[in-house]
């Protein structure tokens, strides 16, 4: 009838006995050399809490029992004068909360039982030494005297000698010197080992509590009601002489995924004891070893034993396992177990291998894998063990990590590039004009915007890493620097951003290259695609991104918008003529430079997507933001349209527009100035006429921005289907296209029904119906969204995280209106919410047909709607 | 059996016979005398049509008899050489169109039936003057030669004499030259009365489809289908001799509505013969005659004839009428009759008038009045007999007319005040910092912005006329001019704007005073009040407002803006420090001064709305509108809050936002920045408990701008809790409060059901839902917005006409959820359409409890919530 600990021979769940307690459980059933113990499981420790910090009935009676059976089971009594128990006792969450929570070693140590351990291992000095990082540890840890009171009498006893040096009656004489410090500074040490395992017991529960481990939970949203279990083991000793280590294995390489036993092993050492000097660490396979001293080659026996337990830990948990060892002598006894942690290519590599070996199925493969983690793949990332020293940090806008020389002008990047040395432009913001130098850029580090900012798109559709909003910086580009913290960067110096993580780093920190070779990934995402009912499709500008989009397994561009196709600089002198022409004519002629430039364009994108749909978007931003806005640019335009500069400025003036997201935009262009997307039009389809005459699969799909009228739709249909069917009529071939709408306006979802009359398809841009259902906008909303994270408010930003509650309800009543319609109306996202796995999820859900992302992120999306699909 | 004529014994609705034979036809069952004649219907002109402008069948047969039975009528036959009958030939179409189609007065004549008509008149000039007019209007009308021709000739062949100085046979001789002009130009003149018949009728038919129709039908949405009808009757001659006149008579003033006869009568003249050179009108009442010559007094019998009819038709109507007529000697004819045009104030005296006779109900007294109308009731207007040179034209944003002098800066307007001189203040746009000048100007115009710009929300809060986005005038503050069209105005011209049609005149125009006493208009509105079940509550930010508001029938303040209380000159200093502020403790000083200001606001606030409830919207525009924008105010700000400009302006720049529409605005400011909210909410409260010690009823309700999460809500409802109770208990005095949320954004709407737990009340602020919803931007849509309108996309703005099927759809399911959860809430509506008659009707519709609107609109809110209720 034991209520509040188990032994290694129960039964019970990781919720139970935390994952500590769990896989000492699981071992010692596996036969694997566990030392004896037994846990006190979480519920206890809920019930200690519940009781104001009391122990619960019956729990010293149960203590008293199982602390019987382990002394049968060690062969040796606790408090023996002549053999004594040691134990350890050591805190087991369920959720792994490293280096949070507290451990006690060596319990049961006194001034009797630790001449009986120096008798017993003959090793009088190792047995003082024991009870003095005992006294130092319970001290700390149960009794709360700081360790610098022990650190200070240490160093006064010593006055200059090494530790190393002390005899074993020194060492008694220290020991017994900190048993005093405990003496003076709080209650007298209790040399009772049932006393010491009690109130042990109590500390490590109320170590859940602590301050940090608080703040943890919260930092990684780990539930408060958890508790931990504690588990009481005997001691054995990895500092018992020569023969005798500690170590840590994991069962294939955490960095790459290759199969083979990693890790390090220490001899003479005790695995928690991490007060002593910092000890020498060798590598275990000799594989890895470069100077001698590797386990396999110093103990080959015990490596052996080693490997063979690590297969059937492997075995039994269908994954890759970090397994704690301790050797005492010649016996292996195994601490602790569990999934070990990987960089995203390990992860990738390991589950493939996983299922090539027969260990697990496809699905569950598919299932091991965080969606967002294939982003990391393809990037360079920060090196686990890299020392850094994160000066602030902002929103991770584009994964991957960068180190570059510190610029604030685009234009810089070129001539750093020219060197050879890489770049990390930093700015308050970016515009068009710095899409250039990004390009030279190794990243991108801005204090303003959001996940959706011109940085931020414009990076991800690179590859680039890149963070934004981060507002812990400040730029004064004047004296080319920036403040972060106490740091001040000026132009040149080195600085590391993470574009995962959104942090940014002072000087150059040590990075991992991404794989070079992604065939596990490219099998993952095959078994992917058997599953997925969700296609996933692009967004690309370019026949390059397309190309790469492809390779990493688009059906499809989802999205290509136009308007980047202007940003090329024969194009962007013309729009800008035909923005500031005073008469049609002279519109009409810039218009007419535009259009080879952009049929150039659309014949790269077609040529990539050949045999696949490929929607485009007909212009959308403003106009205005094709005009340039610093000083000096207005300068150079003025010049390069040979109009005077003030003339010039009056007319930006007048295009000014107070909020250009609610503002001339999307199809609002097409109705009042219907050449620009007449040319759009003709460009796109004598680009694949062209191609079709070639023999080549032209599938276009000409897509409406930000409609919210029905009339506004029809006009633009029609619009389409006139100057298309004069083109193909003209090339006289057989092209099919399609036309549809975008949904990125409330009122277009309220009115999809009448919408799809009128639509070939629909397309949610779930970046601008994010902005309209919240109202906020990308640019700004860094001013204060810190703030509502930092409350509590919002987890994350809407821009990042679909908004199921909130912007779900219009894509699934957009969907279902269109739907009623026409019952066969192919709806996609074209959104950055293409990739969030919990978005793609609600998508699948609510019968939408495709999801289309950034090149990088396809693969992201793929496994998502692989797990979508999974888990309906 | 007869299908495409009716005679006027016959029975016929309006649809079928046009306003003018359907007045004809009830005239003669009156018993009036009305020329005998008969009606081609409008099915028979959508028929002529219908058959490529073919005569359908039967119908030449039907015209014959009708034809035959009024020369029974008559007592004299078409074309008879003795004693021919003449007729007119006039269209008449269902919903009037003046001035736009065309008639054929003196049909039947040829050189025979002239000299036939001399003998009969005894009067041979008359006939051949007479005959002179139909081949000109006949050639002109029918056979489409232009009239300079016939001008030409004539000129010619006076050689400088003056019409009236020619004799008989001189009349003769032109005749048959103008008679000539068409043989030379065109067919032969028919001669034939009937042909002539048959041609005119089908011109008439024509007619109704020219240019100058279509475009005013489209220009005034009336449809195109109706066609118009054709009467043709016997003539009647009011320029046969002295004693022959025609007039025109309403039967109450259409300027005021005050009972009795007005109008003109014109001894001698043919009713449509605007050939001749003008003769001079006389008065008919002997009470409005200055100068003698009124037909009260030169024609006592006809006059008494006259009055009588009059009476007869408005008893018959039951509505005010205009009456054409026609004296024919002693004869008096009645030619027409209709419902009069009338000024608002004139419509609302007639109907209060028409109920306190007995002649209609309370109820049709309600509904024959057009809301809107109410508004100009109040305001001066542009005498509708004015001379007007209109040089552009914006948009409606606050009616009434008003003139005086341009100035370009606010600050002009007080000087010119001193001197008593008027004066409009012309600018791009305003900002706060305008205000103090535009309550001192006469009328604003802008270049920019929309409905709900701030130029337009403040000159509608101050009941000041005021013309925005008017993008026909091109504004040059540097030489302190605009342009208009072909027109320059400089400062200290005098303009005329008329804020009820967005018209910009050159000069000072004539203008109607408003009435002086509101007496009918309070009855009306009383009894709308009797039948309305939605409340009325006003937008108010001052105690005058309210007031204002309060004496127009308001029941409470809907919407106080509390921003507005900070554009106070020591608040906006304050206000400036505040936001500026670098540590927690300036701006908390600087709150403390801004504390009793608003408190005072409240005060006056409270004080008049005694016994009503009054809803506070804590603050919601983004904290950099209260900094200044223009060069010489950051000087001036930087100089007052002693830092260099410099620096003012980096702070500025930094806290610029790309959408301030969809800024840190609202509630974000009350998350991020609570201390603003905790006094505004404390200066509040202390008021109001300060007014219950004083023994006032005062019913605050607070409300919660921008709310898109529940959390949100939550949070402000604690803090306001926290602030108002602690207050309460200060005084120690009893009030209770209600703490609302504002439903703008399309979230709010989504997830009303979750906000009805934590609000005591939901106010739709429909600007910034309708700006959402579509995704534009009030202050830039005018860019594009005349397009549409243009295109016939949209015919009013979203912002002004309650867009039912978009915006109505989120109001109607926020209020449907939010009463899901909470089935007694309180719905109110804050926005501008508040006062749109349509939107009241929805709002009705849904459940709405009560809309708010300016001051001003009141009574128009009223009135429309009585139309709803009785349309319902």
């Amino acid at each position: 009838m034991r209520r509040w600990i188990k032994t290694f021979d129960d039964d019970g769940s990781v919720e139970e006995l935390g994952t500590k307690g769990h896989g000492l459980m699981a071992m010692n059933k596996l036969g694997l050399p566990v030392p004896a113990g037994f846990t006190l499981t979480t519920p206890t420790c809920a019930a200690f809490f519940a009781d104001g910090e009391q122990w619960p009935q019956g729990l010293g009676e149960e203590l008293d029992a199982a602390i019987a059976a382990l002394e049968a089971s060690a062969g040796r009594r606790f408090g023996d004068p002549t053999d004594p128990l040691l134990v350890s006792v050591r805190s087991g969450s369920v959720v792994t909360m490293p280096g949070m929570m507290e451990s006690v070693l060596d319990l049961g140590l006194n001034a009797d039982t630790t001449e009986a351990l120096a008798r017993r291992t003959g090793d009088r000095r190792f047995a003082w030494d024991s009870y003095r990082r005992f006294v130092q540890l319970y001290g700390d840890v149960v009794l709360g005297i700081h360790y610098t009171r022990f650190a200070r009498a240490q160093k006064q006893f010593l006055s200059g000698r090494e530790l190393a040096s002390v005899d074993a009656d020194d060492m008694r004489e220290l020991a017994l010197l900190l048993e005093g410090v405990v003496d003076k500074h709080g209650d007298a040490f209790p040399s009772d080992p049932r006393e010491q395992l009690r109130f042990a017991i109590s500390a490590v529960f109320r170590s859940y509590n602590s301050h940090r481990a608080r703040y943890y939970r919260r930092s990684r949203q780990i539930s408060e009601e958890a508790g931990t279990a504690v588990t009481v083991q005997a001691m054995v000793f990895g500092n018992l002489g020569e023969r005798s280590a500690t170590g840590f294995a994991v069962t294939r390489d955490p960095k790459t995924g290759v199969p083979g036993i990693f890790g390090e092993w220490k001899p003479q050492t005790q695995g928690d004891d991490m007060g002593t000097a910092s000890v020498e660490a060798f590598p275990i396979s000799a594989d890895e070893d470069e100077r001698g001293g590797s386990m396999e080659v110093e103990r080959p026996e015990a490596y052996r034993d080693l490997v063979a337990m690590a297969r059937q830990l492997e075995a039994h948990y269908r994954d890759m396992q970090a397994i704690e060892f301790t050797l005492e002598g010649d016996k292996l006894w195994l601490l602790q177990t569990s999934a070990a942690e990987r960089t995203p290519q390990s992860a990738v590599r390991v589950v493939v291998d996983l299922v090539n070996e027969g260990v697990i199925t496809k699905e569950e493969a598919l299932l091991r894998i965080d969606p967002r983690e294939l982003e990391y793949v393809l990037r360079p990332i920060i090196s686990p063990d890299a020392k850094r020293k994160v000066i602030a940090k902002g929103l991770d806008a584009s994964p991957g990590a960068a180190t570059g020389r510190v610029v604030f002008e685009a234009s810089e990047c070129r001539e750093h590039h020219e060197r050879d040395e890489p770049t990390i432009l930093v700015r308050l913001d970016t515009s068009p004009e710095d899409i250039q130098g990004m390009a030279l850029a190794a990243g991108v580090l801005t204090a303003r915007g959001g996940q959706t900012s011109h940085a931020a798109v414009v990076a991800r559709g690179m590859g680039k890493p890149c963070v934004v909003g981060c507002t812990d910086i400040q730029v004064d580009y004047a004296r080319a620097l920036f403040y972060a913290g106490d740091s001040v960067i000026q132009r040149g110096d080195w600085i590391t951003i993470d574009g995962g993580t959104g942090e940014v780093m002072e000087g150059r920190v040590s990075m991992l290259a991404p794989q070079a070779e992604v065939g596990s990934m490219a099998d993952l995402l095959d078994w992917a695609d058997e599953v997925a009912e969700l296609k996933v499709r692009t967004n690309a500008d370019t026949g390059a991104d397309a190309e790469r989009a492809r390779a990493l397994g688009a059906v499809g561009v989802g999205l290509c918008r136009t308007e980047h196709m202007f940003f090329q600089p024969v194009a962007l002198r013309a729009m800008r003529r035909m923005i500031l022409a005073d008469d049609p004519r002279s519109r009409q002629r810039a218009l007419h430079e535009i259009l080879p430039i952009q049929r150039q364009m659309f014949l790269d994108l077609f040529r990539a997507m050949d045999g696949l749909p490929v929607t485009v978007r007909l212009l959308d931003p403003p106009l205005h933001e094709f005009l340039p806005e610093r000083e000096q640019d207005i300068a150079d335009v003025a010049q390069s349209l040979d109009v005077r500069p003030e003339a010039l400025r009056a007319r930006l003036d007048n295009l000014h527009e107070t909020n250009p997201m609610l503002g001339h935009r999307g199809v609002r262009i097409g109705i009042t100035t219907p050449e620009v997307y007449r040319t759009q039009v003709r460009a796109l389809f004598e680009a694949g006429c062209e191609l079709v005459r070639e023999g080549l699969d032209v599938r276009p799909e000409v897509m409406i921005p930000l409609v919210g009228l029905v009339s506004e739709l029809e006009r633009m249909r029609e619009l389409v289907h006139d100057v298309a069917d004069e083109v193909i009529a003209e090339f006289g071939v057989d092209l099919r296209y399609h036309v549809g709408t975008m949904i990125e306006l409330p009122r277009a979802a309220v009115i999809a029904g009448q919408l799809a009359k009128h639509a070939d398809f629909f397309s949610f841009g779930t970046n601008d119906l994010t902005q309209m259902v919240w109202g906020f906008s990308r640019d700004d909303m860094g001013r204060y969204f810190s703030v509502y994270q930092r409350e509590g408010l919002l987890s994350e930003s809407p821009l990042s995280a679909f908004d199921e509650e909130g912007v779900g309800a219009f894509v699934q009543m957009a969907t279902e209106r269109g739907r009623a319609t026409s019952p066969h109306l192919p709806v996609g996202v074209c959104g950055e919410h293409g990739a969030d796995p919990a978005g793609v999820k609600f998508f699948h859900r609510v019968g939408v047909d495709y999801v289309s992302c950034s090149p990088y992120r396809v693969p992201v999306a793929r496994l998502a709607a692989a797990h979508a699909a999974l888990e309906a």
